[in-house]
């Protein structure tokens, strides 16, 4: 009924995450009903990407530069480094602006079942890095999953010979959380981690 | 924070239809992730689409090939012509295999707000299509919407000088509907296109 063509690329918009053999066949409709804008811009924009993006060889972010932007700019600083699992968590702290130093993206978390020995993520990376720029802190920003926290404690042991402070993130209640929808390990956390008021 | 090509990337996942900008985000990170592999294949399949599709200028069906496929298939019969909105109720159509007649796109239904005024739809094609091959039938299968009725009155009047049989698809009860949870204008229509079983 299809084109061999479009089945294709039915097929291929259905890989992409949030998009499934439905929404996939709506997708390239919309493309190509919208074939001289959206289509075009869309193989333009494809191509530019494939061939100027790279991972930086210092923190792993994409960039069309090694070192990239962030690692190569003067006004972050290098007294911090801040260790993510992903690309997606370095855009979704950049989106606070809440951070002033430098990145590194480890590749993921330790994972038996994924296969994530401590060899596939970029640990040795790290430790590198921190004996070589000397940093006064790393703050250790994974998710708070069992995998996680184990990947977690294996880095604060990793880095205890040198001189560095090493944190991490806080657990408690997201801002406009109501502790009634909270799961238990979180309140258990907030609880835990509570603080002074200054006063 | 992203590179200006990643940007553009996004913003242009970001629009087609089940994105948005989180969901345009992830979809560009999973193409860079599986760049060899997922990326290169939509690059190479988005200009298979973009340089063979065609719309067919009998039916308005895309294909590599015009007149499309269905409307050149020798099994498909020529007596009747199945009207529809879109190339999306044409593959939902055919997934059902239940027509073997030739279709025929509207390209939509009248609508004042979205300026769908009768020379912007496929109108005189099909009333000079029925005057050609003279079908047997045509079955009009628009929405259900008060757009869609209004377009089929339309389109039983622009017919009715010729000798063919105008037919609607039933509305009713959908299979595995219950009463309960349908909407009135579905029941009053099921009620009212009540058929006698065949003893």
């Amino acid at each position: 009924m299809q084109s061999a063509e479009l089945q294709h690329l039915i097929q291929l918009l259905a890989k992409l995450p949030g998009l499934g053999p439905r929404s996939g066949r709506r997708a390239a409709l919309h493309l190509v009903k919208n074939k001289q804008t959206l289509m075009h811009s869309l193989m333009v924009s494809l191509k530019e990407v494939y061939d100027k993006l790279l991972s930086c060889s210092t923190c792993g972010n994409l960039d069309t530069s090694d070192p990239c932007g962030i690692c190569t700019d003067p006004r972050r600083e290098n007294s911090s480094i801040c260790v993510i699992e992903s690309v997606a968590d370095l855009w979704a702290l950049e989106r606070t602006s809440s951070f002033k130093g430098k990145y590194h993206i480890l590749g993921g978390v330790l994972s038996i079942q994924q296969g994530n020995t401590p060899d596939k993520l970029t640990i040795q990376t790290l430790v590198d890095r921190v004996a070589a720029e000397k940093p006064q802190e790393v703050i250790l920003a994974l998710s708070a999953t069992p995998e996680g926290v184990t990947t977690t404690h294996y880095l604060v042991d990793a880095l205890k010979s040198y001189p560095v402070t090493v944190t991490g993130i806080a657990h408690g209640v997201p801002i406009g959380g109501e502790l009634d929808y909270l799961d238990d390990g979180t309140i258990y956390a907030a609880l835990k981690e509570r603080r002074p008021y200054s006063s």
